[in-house]
């Protein structure tokens, strides 16, 4: 338990300094339905801990305060009510120093539930499971703190910056494939003494794969500049039908938060855009992985390149040996998000976690350079509806041998 | 130009003194496209004074900050770009504080330039107009500030009180009618020395009246509750063909902001319902003028009581005589919002301020108990679209003789 | 009855030799929600002579057909449910040949009624004004027929005509303006034997009116390029805030119908365009008025010229003497759509024909080609809504003296 | 070449006598945007006969009109511009006669085409295969006139029916379970001389399955009405998130086109409901699939009746021993619709039939009585986004062993 207890203090500190740079106004707005306020992101996390763990497992529980059990409620139907969705920005009090307090006093009584337990085995056993899920829980809100945070400043005319400072200077990455025979493999999260994942990462399956190479880096921003100076935006052919809808509806011409600078060059050249970055306004770096893509430009992309997109299953067996495979960006895959063969989701109410959306989604995997440290696997499975951007989500490459 | 500074320093102090109990995030979200944060409110009244009074007036006059002549520009063609609307509470930064600071350095060069005026007879009586309209606009916005913030709050389930304890006895005014012989009768705003009036309250004009009798008071929540008792919300034939739609297609059954109580009795009864107000959730006082209800609702009462609403020009003709014409709420009248004969809007920017708003909306006469003192007038009118309900407007009737 | 009987067969006769060209198919479709099938005009006119004279006059009166009553109900919540008006175009069956059925049956049954009233006296006072009102009633259907149509045409890439031929000549009218005094003056229609009017035209009241003068004919084609190669959309200093977004939402840059011709010389050039009408595609003939303007466009044009739309009680007041007051195209005014003082709606189920619309709509003045003949007089008020393009709307300009 | 010819008379009678009892009224309307009129249909069908066979082929090609390119176009961004789908209902002209005589007109092109082809063996071989497509394309618009049509009918309050006469009696079939033991298998189609399939429905691959069984007939009425009157409507765990949103926002109590009965019995019972048909509104048989339903429906089915959906590829493995496989209704699957490994489009521009379409919906297998002889077979895909409900879509189950 000691272990855990210090995981428990460190993800939590981590989500605290994440939000330490923000003002009260910042954690306060929802940017769009889809994203949610840095505040309710803090409170909806403690939420987790205080309804999955400390409910069935302390004693004399109560509840912090009860309407908190409907505000900070994300999709669990069998909790009962939930506060709408696209009405989370408008909900002022608690203002941040209670949700910091409502924190506080969660996590002071799972540390006193925790020392509880060391003398419990039977506690101890129970207790794990769920605070390592509350944990990876935390971990992916980590992200989206980012993620949600990177999409409210885009909208401010003033393009202020999170963080000061230029963006690190990306690495170039040799271009080029690796080869894979293919055949009868295996894919799916392997349960392992101490290992965590998540139930859609399961179970481990037998897929049958041709021989394929996929591509041995992510599609760089030097890349879509190609792209774009090709009329890869006007050329139907490239797109799925719903994405060359999605295209005309919206008016696309570059990826989310590229900018055209005033005085750029042509409408190809990678001069001719910056980046809104949590780093405020910034140059392109032509190595640098493209990112902010929805799947509708990642398949275009792939079919424009005389490619394609790496199934879900090709980019797990592959994964060992793939350069960038994790830190950099999500890679849409071809995958549709469905359970793998003999699925259960988990029992109880934590069943309503993952299998209730394998639905009109696409699977993307690997990490992004905002995905906490710890938190990414070969077999995680993030996923995302088509038209979706705000993401930290690029693509690389793959093609039938 | 002492009673002046006078005015703009108290003027200015109250707007403060309202936000003054609020804290970063109750001043930040926007809680529909046609509300503005608070935070918007106190930097928009105070762009007006650095766009209409400073920059024409002040020697070497520079912008407090470059992005703010758009953030803070509410609908001015003439001024430039405008940030979109329905964005207004995704602005986190510039901080409450630095809008606070913004106010300040306004008040600081407008005390300046007021200081110079004291030797300059020309830039006095240039000055006087322009800030005399500022503070008048910056009352408007008083009220708004009131009446967005309640719209916010009330989309809480905590329920939060803007200001503590019960709220004030509402005290019982003696139903009736005024009688009024009606002819030849002159309406609108006749300039005077000192005075002051929106271009639309002029010019002053001839208007032929039947006889009519008005309304000694306003409709009580009282009257109201009979109405819902009897049905009134259910019986098409009560309503505008635009109301009944209204009221189908967003399910109302009572005035904004009532709620039912759990254990309440019957539908109509006054008991079965509390509202939500400044004070929190509260009980309804049945001598209390009804408020809250869009023209929809007030004008189909008005048919079910065997009356109708009176026109602004029946309205102002009696409003010498008229009880609770000030200071309790708004009163929805039946005349569209219109350019009375011979009206020119101001000259200038300035000259948006109305005259592009006359269509499709209806006025309001009197005033309510969030109006600021000093800031109602006979000649005042008041306008919104027939569906709008978040503002404090009642309705009283009227008859013809 | 033998005058009424006549009136009776002429006017619908008129309304069938409107559709006779049409096939089934021209008379199915609904262009838009507004919009009505050709069908269902033929079908509506009928319920109503069947539902408002015929049911209460006619001895063991049965429904020709049970469904009708509600499908072919406009809007009158009082004689019980309506099919939803979006889905007029849906209803194949009843087809065409049922529908001219139906009238034929109606006819014989009015006849018949008719023809009974000859010896009873009581009978033909009840009959002749609700017979009189379907007559006026069918008549504002057969606007709408040619309305309707030409919308539904003008959405077929073929470009149908409705009719052979060019468009006959425009004649050019000088233009001028025709001073009026003003004063306290009576309008709305004043009741006299033999004469009808919709209830909205009275009662008869006085008015005061400035001096003004009043535009000598309508706005013609030449002086609306004119207006466009000035800018004109492109201005927002001549717009109402709605008629501003109007523009910018639907990108309007000329009159419904407008057809930008490919070879065509400059912007604001006449030539530039032509026009779809119910003979085709036709050029634009410089002297003709100007049609298919939203009241935005024509209120638009009116600042641009620098001038203003007419009140209804100035159109009226100067009617009498006005050159193409009938006969070419609605008019525009500055006046919304409400009640007289004093206007009570017609008693019983017939109330609900003008009296619910009075919000948010402005009036039209005046008639236009396709007003069949007898139905236009000076005290006529028509209504739409300010957005509304598809009728056949142009305008006439005023001043103040 | 002469077998081909016969073949092509044949299909092309058959869709001529599906319409045969349409009016010209019932064949204009579009129902809703993803519906089609049945006037469109019979001419975008030879429309592409036109396109992909005469144009290529035919010596001195001329359009039959040249708006008819635009006009009839579906989706082929390769064959240039299209009218916009939701307006295909308003295109009054051509009339039902003239595109009867378009498809006269082409069939007797073709029939000389293909006479020409009896001596020249390139054509023949060239020809061969677009027509082929061309028939199994109107076989697919057979099935789809008679489920716009359907929905069409559903909309008219008077329940007219397309077909006289009562149902056909529904065939009892026991229910049961039939085991597969899986491992790797091959589906997909396989090509062979004579044989057709989509390009969709290759190439044949191996697939790695487990362990199975699936239901040995069809869910039924009776199923379903157990379903219902378990509150399976309204217990969120039976759902996908998605499905559960669908639920609330249309209301969704039974599948599309049941009606409840103004004197049934109890929610759930059989009895309670009767459906409406292409033979009216029709009693429900116990018996008989149920059909009309959104996958949203059949899956949460599934997971109230502890099975679940199969995939395609157990489906198809399963298919050659499967009762009701083909003719009753299409079966909603748990396969999104995705390429198969080593998919590759066809060339050309019937390259945009299939693939561009790979997103986001999810695969029917089988078919249903309006499916036209000829037609099935195991290897077919078809396709719907989830909330479809207007296809003859039912389900059956699977579970794992």
């Amino acid at each position: 338990m000691t272990t855990l207890a210090a995981r428990y203090a460190a993800v939590r500190a981590h989500t605290e300094a994440l939000a330490a740079p923000l003002s009260e106004a910042d954690c306060q707005p929802q940017s769009m339905p889809e994203a949610s306020p840095v505040k309710w992101h803090l409170a909806h996390t403690t939420w987790f801990f205080e309804t999955f763990v400390l409910e069935p497992h302390e004693a004399g529980f109560r509840l912090h305060h009860p309407a908190y059990r409907v505000l900070f409620n994300s999709y669990y139907n069998a909790v009962g009510d939930k506060h709408p969705r696209p009405q989370r920005g408008l909900v002022t009090r608690p203002g941040l120093a209670e949700v910091r307090h409502y924190r506080r006093a969660v996590d002071e009584r799972i540390a006193a539930l925790l020392a509880r337990a060391e003398g419990d085995a039977a506690l101890a056993a129970a207790l794990a499971p769920l605070l390592t899920l509350g944990l990876q829980h935390e971990q992916q809100h980590q992200e989206l703190i980012l993620t949600d945070l990177l999409h409210l400043l885009s909208l401010n005319p003033l393009e202020p910056a999170y963080r000061e400072g230029p963006l690190p200077a990306a690495e170039a990455v040799p271009a080029g494939w690796i080869a894979h025979a293919g055949g009868l493999v295996e894919i799916g999260h392997e349960p392992a003494p101490g290992g965590f994942a998540f139930d859609n990462e399961g179970p481990r399956h037998r897929v049958f794969l041709r021989p394929f190479e996929i591509g041995a880096r992510l599609v760089t921003h030097a890349e879509w500049a190609a792209f774009i100076a090709d009329g890869g935006y006007q050329e139907p052919r490239w797109w799925l039908s719903a994405g060359w809808d999605w295209v005309g509806a919206q008016g696309v011409q570059a990826p989310l938060y590229w900018r055209r600078e005033a005085a750029g060059p042509g409408p190809g050249a990678l001069s001719a855009f910056s980046a809104f970055t949590l780093h405020g306004r910034q140059p392109l770096q032509p190595d640098a992985p493209v990112r902010h893509l929805s799947l509708y430009e990642a398949d275009a992309y792939a079919r424009w390149a005389g490619a394609r997109l790496p199934t879900e299953a090709e980019w797990e067996h592959a994964a060992a040996a793939l350069p960038q495979a994790f830190g950099h960006a999500w890679q849409w895959t071809a995958s549709p998000y469905t359970a793998y063969p003999g699925y259960r989701p988990w029992a109880g109410t934590v069943g309503e976690y993952n299998g209730k959306f394998m639905l009109d989604q696409t699977v993307l995997r690997g990490s992004s350079d905002a995905t906490p440290a710890g938190h990414a696997r070969p077999s995680y499975r993030n996923f995302f509806p088509a038209g979706t951007r705000w993401q930290f989500a690029g693509l690389r490459l793959a093609r039938d041998l």
